[in-house]
Order: C-alpha cells, then sequence, then structure tokens
C-alpha cells in the first residue's frame, strides 16, 4: 500500500496548488484565461516531478483540463502537436533506432571506445568534443543533439551493457545528463550553434552591442570551455557512473569490431543517410531547408531502404510518448506567453528595480531571465518574449550594452538546461530513460548555478580583458 | 523477387501519375501550390491504394515532398496533427483497448450473441440497430461509430475467433464493413446525426428549403431503412462472411457469460466511464462540450483508475500508425481546399452545364458533388466548400429547391463512404484492420452508387409523395 499512498498524497498535492492558484485573487494586468492556465501549468508539472501517474498522463490530464474549462479554445490547446520542433524530436527516435538496428551504432561505439574507452570521464569528453566541433556547423541544436549524439550515446551505453532497464547507472544516467549539459554549453558558443543566437545578436544591436561570429566566439570561449571542462567532473563526483576505469576496454572493443566483420549493405545505406542529414543539418540556411524538412527526408529513404520498417515506426513507444507530453508543455508554455502572464511577469519585475544600482539591478535581471526558463518549452520563444525587455532595461538602468547583452544572449541558450522540457534536445536525451526526472532538474539546478556565477562573473571579466566593454 | 518488383512497379507508377500532374500545364484560375499539392496528394493516394510500402509510409512521404518541396510552410504541413477529430480517433483506439481489457468487451459481446447470435446476418443487422438508435442523440459521428461501435464490433469479432491476423473474413471483414457502409447511412438519417447536417440545413433555408428535424427524418426514413436493409445483404452476397449460421452460439454465449461470472471492478470503472461518455456525447450540444473533451474526460478517468496504463497507450500501434496517415490526408484535402482547387473545380463544372435541362444538370452536379468526396477527408470540409454553390446553382438551373437541398443534403453524410478517409470513422474502423484497402474502396463505390440511386430517385418519388416539393 505505500507506494499507492505515496501517488495518491502527491496527486493531492499537485491538485490543491493547482486549485489553490486558479481560486487565487489574479493580479491586476493578468486575464482570467492566463491565470487559469498557470494553475493548470504549475499542476501539471508537480504531477510530473512528483509522478503520482506516468508523465504522458499527467500531460493528458492538463490537456483535458485546458480543454474541458475551456481556458483555451480546442485547436488552441491541441497547437502544440503542429510544431516543427515536437516533429523533429520524434523523428530522432526513429533515427536512433534505425542507428541501432543497422549495427552501425555498436561500430561508431566500439570505434569510439577504442580510441576514448579507457575511461568513462574520457568518453563524456569525447562526447563533449564531437558536440563542439558540429556546433558552429549545425544550428539546429534539436537536430545535432537529438539526431547526431543521442543515437551515438545509446549506442555507447548499449556496447557496454548500461540500459534503461538494465544498468542505467553503470554508465547511461552520467553519460546522457553530461552530454546535455555539455550541448546547453556548446549552444551558447557560437552564433550558428542555437537557432536563437541571431535572433538575439540582432536585438543586441538595437542597444549598439554589435556581436558578430567572431566577437560571439570569443568572448564565450573561456567562460565556455570552463563549463565544458567542469560539467563532466561534477557529474563525476556527485552523479558517478558505476564503471569508471575500463582497462581492457580497448581490446574489448577491437576484438568487437573484428566481429563484426565487413560493413552490410544496411550499414552502408544508414550511414549514407546519415551523411546526407548531417550534409543537410549544416547546408540548411543556405538552402533554406529546415532541419525538420531534412529529418523528415531521411527518414523517407531509411523507410524506402527498408532499414526501417513501418512497424519499427509505430512499435516505437519513446516517440509517442514524447509526442504527448512535450507537445503538451510547449502548448502550456505558447499560451503563458501568448495570453500576456510574461509581458505582465516582466513588468512586474521591471517595476520593482526602479532606482536601484545598475549592478544590482542587472543581477536581479539576469537572474530572473534565466530562472523564468522553467516556464518555456523552448529557447527561442523565450528569446522572443524576454530578450528585449529585459536587454533594453538593463542598458537603460546603466549596464554596459555590451556586458548586458552577452550574459543575456548566452543566458539564452544555457536555461535549456534546467528541465527536461526546456529545449529540443532535452525530451529526447531524458527520453532515452537513464535520468530519473529528479536527478534531471536537481543538476539542471547545479549547473543552472554554475553557469550563472561562469559567465556572468568569469565571463564579465574576460570581456572586460578583451575591452568589449 | 516476385513482390517486390511489383512494389517497384507500383511505386513508380505513383511517381510517373504524380510527376505528370506536377509537370502539367495549371489550369487558369488555379495557383502553382494547389496543382503541386494536387500531384502529391494524387501520388500519396495512389501509393495508398496500390502500397508499394505500407500506408503510414506513403503519408509519411507526402508530408516530406510537400515541405521539401516548399508546397505547404512547416507550419501548415503538420496542420493535420492540430485536428481536435484527428484526437478523438486516437483517443477511440485507446478505449476500445479498456473495453476489450477489461473483459467488459467480451462480456457485452457474448450478451449480443446469445440474442442475436444466430445467423452473422442477424448481428450485422443487430450493430446497425444499435448505431441507428444513438445516432439522433450522438452529433460526432466519429464519437458514435469509433467510440461505441469499434470496441463493440471489435469484442464481438474476437469472441468467435476472427481477428486482423487470423481468420478476419471469419467474421470480422464482414461485420466491420456492414457497420461502417451502416454509419454513413444513420448519419444521414438525422438532423442531429452528423455534425455537419445542421450547417447544411442552415444553407438549404438560404433557398426557402426549410428542414427542421422532422422534415430530415421523415424524408429520410423510407431511403434511409431501405440502405440499412441493402448493406448486409448486398456484402453477404459480395464479401460473404465465412460464418454464416453459429446454431450453437447462443448456448455457448450463456455458458461463456457463466464462466465470466460476476462483473470486476474493472470492468465496473470500464463501464461507468463508458456511460459517462455517452452521456456527455449526448448531451455535447446542451452543454457545450466537444465529443473530443468528453473523450479525453473520459481517457483520463481510465488512466486514473488504472484501467489503463500509460505503457499501454504509447504501445497501440493503431491509434499511432492512424494518427500519422490521417493526419498527412487531412492535411492535404484541407489544403487543397484553402488553396482553391476546390472552388476552381466547382467553377469549372459550373461553367459547363448553363443552358442545360434541370434535370441533366441537378444529375450531373450531384454526381459530382459525391463523387468529389475522393478528395476530402471530412465531411464539414466538404460540405463548407461546395455545398452552398451547388445548390445554389442547381436552384438556379429550375432544380425544385426541397429536391435539391434534401439531395445534397443526405449525399453529405452518404459520400463519406467512399474511402478510408472520408470521414471519422474510416480511420478507426478500417485501422481495425479487418478489411483490405482494395476491398474498402471496392465496396466504397459500389455502395456509393447504390446510394445515390436509392436517394436520389426513390427518395425523390418519395418526397414528392410526402409532398414536400
Amino acid at each position: 500500500m505505500r507506494p499507492v499512498a505515496k501517488n495518491i498524497v502527491s496527486f493531492l498535492i499537485a491538485i490543491i496548488i493547482g486549485l489553490f492558484i486558479w481560486f487565487s485573487p489574479v493580479p491586476e494586468g493578468v486575464t482570467k484565461e492566463a491565470w487559469h492556465l498557470l494553475a493548470i501549468f504549475v499542476f501539471t508539472i508537480i504531477g510530473i516531478i512528483t509522478k503520482p501517474l506516468p508523465m504522458g498522463a499527467m500531460a493528458l490530464m492538463g490537456l483535458t483540463l485546458i480543454t474541458a474549462t475551456k481556458t483555451l479554445t480546442l485547436p488552441e490547446a491541441f497547437s502544440g502537436f503542429n510544431h516543427s520542433v515536437v516533429w523533429l524530436i520524434v523523428i530522432a527516435f526513429f533515427i536512433a533506432r534505425g542507428f541501432i538496428k543497422t549495427g552501425l551504432g555498436a561500430r561508431v561505439a566500439y570505434g569510439i571506445i577504442s580510441v576514448l574507452g579507457k575511461s568513462t570521464l574520457g568518453m563524456s569528453y569525447g562526447i563533449m568534443a564531437t558536440d563542439l566541433v558540429l556546433a558552429p556547423a549545425i544550428p539546429s541544436l534539436t537536430a545535432r543533439s537529438g539526431g547526431i549524439i543521442f543515437p551515438v550515446v545509446s549506442s555507447l551505453c548499449k556496447a557496454f551493457g548500461s540500459e534503461p532497464h538494465s544498468h542505467p547507472r553503470k554508465l547511461g544516467s552520467f553519460l546522457f545528463l553530461s552530454a546535455f549539459q555539455g550541448a546547453m554549453v556548446t549552444s551558447a558558443m557560437f552564433l550558428t550553434s542555437m537557432a536563437g543566437n541571431p535572433l538575439v545578436a540582432d536585438m543586441a544591436a538595437k542597444v549598439g552591442a554589435d556581436i558578430n561570429w567572431g566577437t560571439w566566439a570569443l568572448a564565450s570561449s573561456v567562460p565556455g570551455l570552463l563549463s565544458l571542462a567542469l560539467i563532466p567532473l561534477i557529474l563525476y563526483k556527485m552523479y558517478p557512473p558505476e564503471l569508471k576505469a575500463t582497462p581492457h576496454a580497448r581490446q574489448f572493443s577491437l576484438d568487437k569490431l573484428k566481429e563484426l566483420g565487413k560493413m552490410k549493405t544496411q550499414e552502408y545505406i544508414m550511414l549514407t543517410v546519415f551523411i546526407i542529414l548531417v550534409f543537410l543539418w549544416i547546408s540548411g540556411s543556405w538552402i533554406k531547408m529546415s532541419a525538420t524538412t531534412a529529418a523528415l527526408i531521411g527518414l523517407c529513404f531509411l523507410l524506402i531502404a527498408q532499414v526501417l520498417s513501418w512497424d519499427e515506426i509505430i512499435k516505437e513507444k519513446g516517440a509517442w510518448n514524447t509526442l504527448i507530453w512535450f507537445s503538451v508543455l510547449i502548448m502550456m508554455a505558447t499560451y503563458l506567453n501568448k495570453l500576456g502572464l510574461t509581458q505582465w511577469f516582466s513588468e512586474y519585475v521591471v517595476s520593482h528595480l526602479k532606482g536601484l544600482d545598475w549592478k544590482a539591478a542587472f543581477s536581479v535581471l539576469a537572474v530572473v531571465y534565466f530562472f523564468s526558463h522553467y516556464f518555456f518549452a523552448s529557447n527561442v520563444a523565450h528569446i522572443g518574449s524576454m530578450f528585449a525587455p529585459f536587454l533594453f532595461l538593463s542598458v537603460a538602468l546603466g549596464t554596459p550594452a555590451m556586458y548586458a547583452a552577452l550574459t543575456l544572449s548566452f543566458f539564452s541558450s544555457l536555461f535549456g538546461g534546467l528541465t527536461h522540457y526546456g529545449c529540443g534536445p532535452a525530451p529526447i536525451l531524458f527520453g532515452a530513460g537513464y535520468v530519473k526526472v529528479g536527478a534531471w532538474w536537481k543538476f539542471g539546478f547545479i549547473f543552472g548555478v554554475m553557469n550563472i556565477i561562469i559567465w556572468m562573473f568569469l565571463g564579465g571579466a574576460w570581456w572586460k580583458l578583451l575591452g568589449l566593454y
């Protein structure tokens, strides 16, 4: 009876907090719909964390409440299923399946192990290095992390016998979490490593902070490399893999590679599709093709070549699970914004900062900007609704324009690491099933604080040194 | 090698026809986008019928072509996943799963068999009678057919050991197809048995044809009952069930019911949810709750009561398969209409009918209205784009207003039976897997012709007799 009782209590807590918000007096300037949506969102998120029911069921309940209370119309409530990033995420699961199924995943994994396999820590740095090399070239964070890093890490874990339901902590939990937090950092490091970065550079120019590709890369280099260096070390200490040293891994992987023999036709096809995908993702902005369209093309090739059967597609539970819960959360976050709650919140913060010293005021603004990402399911959406007012106010209060612009720009990627729904790769890497939601959020918060300190303070010193402000 | 060669040939045929349309001169008044969409739609439909790849894979290919060629924008291309009827269809699969899983389905099935089980033909009439009784009260055809009839028929087939992959023709193919074609007829029979019916009555009033609930029911009664009587008979002859007479079924089902014993808690919960659903679907128009919202509420109850686990939801392949292919087709059909192709086509037909005798002209108009449903994935969408111009022109050409209005109104339900994507129940009952796509379309056409004759000619005589025109 214990777990049942616990489930009932945590379900009741979510309901009570939701009801409390629902019936609280609506702050001036907030519509009733926005406030009710907030209540349902908080109810859903608490339910997702305390897990009286599985995440998908909680999300479905949130969706049901939204439509049954008419907080949103039906087309609005179902609008999350329409986001192209949601379908990029779904397709990432299928591509990973093909990667693993053909044996190409195992081959690549053994290849990596044969070079870096002496220690788990080494492998985590290897993954980050791969991500860092791809980052300047692939502006779709979801494609890079979900389409390339995800299948490789999955295969790596499989090779060591670490799977979601058997020995996740052996290797997988550590590698997935460091790959995820690493991806947040690599996204922040180049003007072209995240879809929202050109957007923030554009807005920064309006306050006179001219950030070109070189400035961006130079300014991010020191804090970025420091963050990347620390993430695996901290996780290694606080969330250690059970398997640390693997002295025989090199020989083992070479033997395995020999066992695998020559590449099979299916592997060649998969490799070709993979190369096409990387090519399309890199050239996407020139040929004006979205990352999702590219992924669709790759998936069609896999289906035509019968690398994947249609039955395998519709059996891919992880994809459908993620489709449901992430679509619902992205819909909620979108409408919290569209219904004006974000704007009201921005104005509320702003109105309380007048008269403060710029250092204090900007610290508050930046930290609020960072942690308000708990209420967003997309970096770009967060940037769109909060970046400009926060930057403009910071500068108006006396913050040096370049300092404010760089800090907020980098935060616009880094805050994606707070939750398991905060940006595209989150639902994919979380959805792999190696890390529990509690640990995911805990380290999201810890690395959030670490990144704020590294980028805002150390970064600030570095930009001063560079003479950027 | 044979089937592979066949697949390649049929794939090539679909490609060639698609390319032929794509590169054909675009008719005046049609945009390039609309024409290209038509080419992709025809390619997809041919592929779905000839099946070089499974239906879902063909649909995905259509989606990919649409986005890769920029025929539609990404949000437009993914807009099918946003339709609430799509999600009602998806949820119908989950509700059916719960119905079967709890054992309630078997109990209801044995109950039906104990009364009607002497012959397969008798059972098919029993299913139709149930549908007919529910029809005036449940205006969501998808809810009625997908949420109520579908799980009952599934359980009935299971009880006789007829499943999609083992002995589908024993009982299932016949029962599913007659239930489907029957649902088209029951939808046409009452002002309140299909969501689009009040819409057509509204438009009919504009040409002076005042169709109230009573007129509608009276006018439809004779052709409706005749159609319902003929459908199982024709199928029994042309698409016979392998199991026809079941003399021992009554005793067998009574034994089985005894074996099942008292109803279990899970069954009571399922029954309660079922009753709530029927209640919400019936009262939907008064309490202003959509059928999809009602279905979501029912599903939440099933999840909370753990009648269904979340894992069972995401494992429900049929639902995800249908989600993909039906969303893509409904999106294509929507944009064929939005991009003006339907309007162009209506005008094209209209411009060729001037000067004809009204009888000839109306026959052409009505038949064109009926068969153009091959290009629609929703009755309401078809009504919205073609009903008014076709009705107005018919009357302008001299057709008696009431005759034209009634014929086109009834056709607005009946044409849903042409394809496996023409209206809400189609993907669900087809998705059950008992009927091959070729047979589905063949009988769609046959019953289409039958319904045209029965409703337009016999119906016309009946309405004359009633003094309606």
